[in-house]
């Protein structure tokens, strides 16, 4: 038996190096790539992604699980080995209902429609992007076709992000969080609007870098296997557990995309560095879903990175690098600046009050347009008026609306977007609980150390990797379901300390 | 027939994906990879040469091209589609003699002798790379026993490289070269050196890059499709027609390295630049062959670069760019300074008229190596006796000995060096007939353009990509063999007028 794991384990670690390589072609083109570069690069990221389909689908691997299952049922669900062989069958019988020609179409056009929307963004050129994102729809409606009898056409492309999710959970999940977050919006904005033009003042591009980059070193990012270049959209990537990259962008006239961006994507990263190196090149060396792929990178980058604690450490560091435009700020004027909520555009750039609401209108036009309630035609203005009913704010040009997120032009529409708002909810629920078992992590913040807090979220999640699903990590961890009284319980309580309510 | 030529470009695509998947892994570990990324970039490279290797050799690839004879022999020998089918017929032959798990294997140890390579050449330890060039030499040998009925063990390997050539016909053509060079190096060291203490001042990295960039724009080289980056060791290489890259290093001390490092890459970028797009894709979008190449770098680096006419352009700019150094050197001090002849221990940075000699050294000892009548152990001494012997020099440690280049300690031993020195002849006698051809060349030059220039090598050898033999090409060109002369003269005159012999 353990050779036919053996087997197992030396085909998935071909898959995972075709995988690896295709995130690398990704990564260049998205940072380094010059454009004559891009019709050829399109054409490489499908191939490989089609012949890691091809090998994965191959009947031999589904034979391999079979002849495991006795294996897998004489261990315990824990293992290493049964959990690989159990994540594994999930992930294959999942991969086998979608043809590999589809996979490849898929890719070829996720490419070129990505490139155009680089271009089409900056120049508001919605008609530039609009076949590219019917097309977009139509395939991730055939995507959802190849997994028949869903309850909601969305169930399966949120299923391949979030294990276990579907659209009516969602939808009563975010309507109930939208109820406690409406009237709180309400109130904070209704209050007097916090000063932050201490943030939009002009800060050099190097300096920003530098002072990013010493921050997400001592939260724990690990430069011997990761590095930070630019990109237009800040992501993070992996090609192995030993080269977990990430990207940031600057805005020299506003602080605050450049810093919190390196936190959040620098939470991604910790997430896949604290993965259990025995895990390598197989299914469960990945994040267990976006929903927690998320909660880490929004603890990172909010419940830790926009706290009080956390700048009573750095603010005088960031003062010294910038002390034209920092000394006269007080660390209690800063620290409501960057905390300021208001209704807003950028969904990126979003207070953590507001940012669901921005997240849940692209949830609920996502359904619609998979439902066919919605045409991309219309999808600008359906923006623009979601935008004006939830936020009570819109954007004239579509730059600033329905192109501001790469998520449907490099990807589906379906299943990108529900993530972040389960992150919230679940990373507040994590930080709950690990700050109740370990409340030194509050002091060791105010002196810049995050060791504590670093090593109980590796302990009780990195280290899993995709070994357990989100529902299992959130019982394994909380004793109980995913809740959304931590998150709301800690919003009311930051927000209205901040406001004075 | 035609039906049966797509079904084999469609593989034939589908292999150089991978390839140029390959090439992106290679690069990105030269360039940006943290160290954490080396041990699965190697295994991941491995996949995809395996892969690669794998579907190229699949007997699928050999029926089509045998079905393909009679349309072959019904097309001109020099129609792309029949090309096509000749020239990958007979990578064909070659490729189905090596195993995959050989290739495999090769590449695996390639990789890990890189690394190890990388860092034992600073540190001039040579036993840490001595097991892993045994190693390499054993494979090199286990290589070449695949292709039985050679003629001396390092033919298959020379042919690989050089198509058509033996180490017979090399070892003649080295020895009538060498009795010409040896009594030119004596005669020109001789005479009072020249004085290239301008060359060695203080130049900052930063205004040497930009002046390389701005000299190679002005070659032809588009930046549209490729770019520059750092590297230990420089490069070229191609993800695909529309990416051609290159690489680079500066030494601050010595305004040499990158100035002529960029020429020389340079050089070789306008070539796949300026291939026939038609052959995107399939093994036509290759160079002609190892010398082939070298002769592009080593003319636009030595017979343009280091040219008075060259200099009567661009050196008022390099003063520009450093004034404080090179204000008070006048034109005549500059071009003797980068045409100073010595005998010197590094094969990249040595003059013209030496630097094949550093070449057959290299030569000589691979053959010696494979013959078994040199063991790796002995091979520093070896080196340091052929330098002594050949150059009058030797170096006392192997850091700029035996360890100096790459080549070894990343591929074979056996046929790495012959294409310099083959590139450097071959050269001449290409550029001797572009003169005689377009006269204003020279002219053109004088002004900063090298148009004519390029759309002559375009037209007569870039275009044709790997279409034509080495020796096709030079029959083409030059209506006659390989031979010598042209080099020999064009540097008689060079270094005979720069000496006043």
């Amino acid at each position: 038996m353990e050779n036919k794991l053996k087997k197992l384990k030396t085909r998935l670690i071909e898959i995972d190096d075709l995988h690896g390589a295709a995130a690398l072609l990704y990564w260049d083109q998205a940072t380094y790539m010059p454009p004559g570069g891009a019709s050829a690069r399109g054409r490489q990221m499908a191939t490989l992604e089609r012949l890691a389909h091809e090998k994965f689908t191959d009947p031999v691997i589904g034979n391999l699980l079979e002849e495991l299952r006795p294996y897998e049922e004489s261990l315990s669900y824990d293992s290493n080995e049964a959990s690989l062989i159990r994540v594994t069958r999930r992930e294959y019988e999942k991969a086998v209902k979608v043809p590999p020609a589809f996979t490849e179409k898929f890719s070829v056009h996720s490419s070129a429609s990505y490139e155009v929307w680089t271009n089409a963004r900056p120049a508001n050129d919605f008609a530039a992007v609009r076949p590219y994102l019917q097309k977009t729809l139509d395939l991730s409606r055939q995507l959802a076709d190849f997994f028949p009898g869903y309850e909601h056409i969305a169930d399966p492309l949120i299923d391949f992000a979030d294990y276990g999710m579907k659209a009516s959970t969602l939808r009563s999940l975010f309507d109930e969080l939208r109820k406690q977050l409406v009237p709180m919006v309400e109130a904070l904005t209704a209050q007097p609007a916090a000063d932050d033009s201490c943030l939009r003042q002009t800060f050099p591009e190097k300096q920003q870098l530098a002072f990013g980059l010493e921050i997400i070193k001592r939260l724990g990012y690990d430069f011997q296997r990761g590095r930070q270049d630019k990109t237009p959209h800040p992501f993070m990537t992996k090609f192995s557990l030993g080269d977990v990259r990430i990207t940031t962008r600057v805005q020299e006239n506003d602080l605050r995309e450049a810093l919190f961006g390196a936190m959040h994507e620098a939470g991604h990263a910790l997430y896949e560095q604290g993965i259990c190196e025995e895990f390598e090149g197989t299914p469960l060396a990945d994040g267990a879903s976006a929903g927690v792929h998320e909660s880490q990178s929004r603890l990172w980058e909010n419940l830790v990175g926009r706290s009080r604690a956390f700048w009573q450490f750095f603010y005088t560091k960031l003062q010294d690098v910038f002390p034209d435009q920092l000394k006269a700020v007080s660390l209690e004027t800063f620290y409501r600046a960057i905390n300021k909520v208001e209704r807003s555009l950028i969904r990126t750039a979003a207070d953590e009050v507001t940012y669901n609401l921005h997240v849940m209108i692209r949830f609920g036009l996502e359904l619609e347009l998979l439902e066919g309630n919605l045409t991309v035609a219309d999808l600008p203005d359906a923006w623009r008026e979601r935008y004006r009913r939830n936020l009570g704010i819109a954007s004239e040009n579509d730059r600033d609306g329905v192109m501001q997120d790469m998520h449907w032009f490099s990807s589906t529409i379906g299943g990108k977007f529900q993530g972040y708002t389960l992150g919230n909810i679940m990373g507040a629920q994590f930080y709950e609980v690990a700050l109740r078992a370990h409340p030194e992590i509050l002091d060791e913040m105010k002196g810049g150390q995050f060791g504590t807090l670093l090593n109980w979220l590796k302990e009780n999640i990195y280290q899993h990797g995709y070994k357990y699903t989100a529902a299992e990590l959130v019982e394994r961890i909380t004793g109980g379901p995913l809740r959304i009284e931590p998150y709301v319980h800690y919003l009311g309580k930051k927000f209205g300390e901040l406001y004075r309510l």
